[in-house]
């Protein structure tokens, strides 16, 4: 950040007074212009014959890696719509009975991911401009080394230890991301 | 925003390609300025002896009202890391054992709030620059219509059903807020 989005003047690292840490301050009109972690909110659709979705990523980062289907949470959603919008954007799946299934914190990134597990209500489905394939996996056939993000491995593991253990939601944190 | 913070010319809103929703974008260096939701993290204190622990706010908005510890999340700390550190900002708390209690959006101010249920490793708190009393509650005095915020009341409402009921994680939003 560079300039104030206020009044269009310069901005200077500086920690404000009853704060403890720098943030950006406009020279000219003062504001303060905070900077806090995003949220991902996304879903791990399960099909009616227990098959997992996942989305072959058609844009960058990770283009070509599978995922499940995922995206920064909007202003003016909770995080359940957001992560039904963002299935049906990445695959048009329609999903159902949203379930939170993971909370991971990605400090590395300023991110925060959230998955719901949730149901098909049928077996349709389709590749969208974000997904260039689209596709239902049983467990022995999900593509481990191939998969775009940690949290989609660490919620997809999660997942199906819940099918044995019962069912939990994962709290986790990732500290450093190697890719 | 009036201005981008990247060039400081003027900022125009239209929907960019492969969008769908109007962003603020840069008529100069082209640059999209997302905004997104904000995280709220704090925590429910529970003493020793089952007593809670509120904070009356020293600060607007809600200045002179009963909160639980909480505030806005920070880059570069998890979700819990952020919650023990505002707990402590606010009431001189060490809390420990953080357990999610409750997770609700407030899409009508872009921000989901997250609580944790904490022990207190002592007795030991006191006021702060944000905090003009710190006091323990049992559930019978709590000051349910001087709360600060409606996700503190339903979080501390929720944390008592769990007394009798089991514990569970409470999801829910609040689509609007009169206050």
């Amino acid at each position: 950040m560079k300039y104030c989005s206020n009044c269009g003047h310069n901005v200077t690292s500086k920690i404000p007074a009853d704060d403890n840490r720098p943030r950006f301050v406009c020279v000219e009109c003062k504001t303060i212009h905070y900077q806090n972690p995003r949220l991902i909110t996304g879903t791990l659709p399960v099909a009616k014959d227990g098959r997992i979705l996942l989305c072959k990523r058609n844009i960058e980062p990770r283009k070509n890696y599978w995922t499940l289907p995922a995206g920064f949470m909007e202003n003016g959603e909770t995080t359940i719509e957001g992560a039904l919008r963002e299935t049906y954007e990445e695959s048009c799946v329609q999903p159902i009975q949203p379930k939170l299934l993971s909370i991971i914190s990605l400090p590395a990134w300023d991110q925060v991911h959230l998955f719901y597990q949730v149901n098909m209500v049928d077996d349709s489905f389709s590749t969208t401009s974000e997904s260039n394939e689209v596709k239902l996996f049983q467990e022995n056939e999900i593509p481990w080394d191939q998969l775009a993000f940690p949290t989609v491995s660490l919620t997809l593991k999660h997942y199906f230890q819940t099918l044995t253990n019962g069912f939990s939601i994962l709290e986790d944190d990732i500290q450093w991301l190697d890719q």
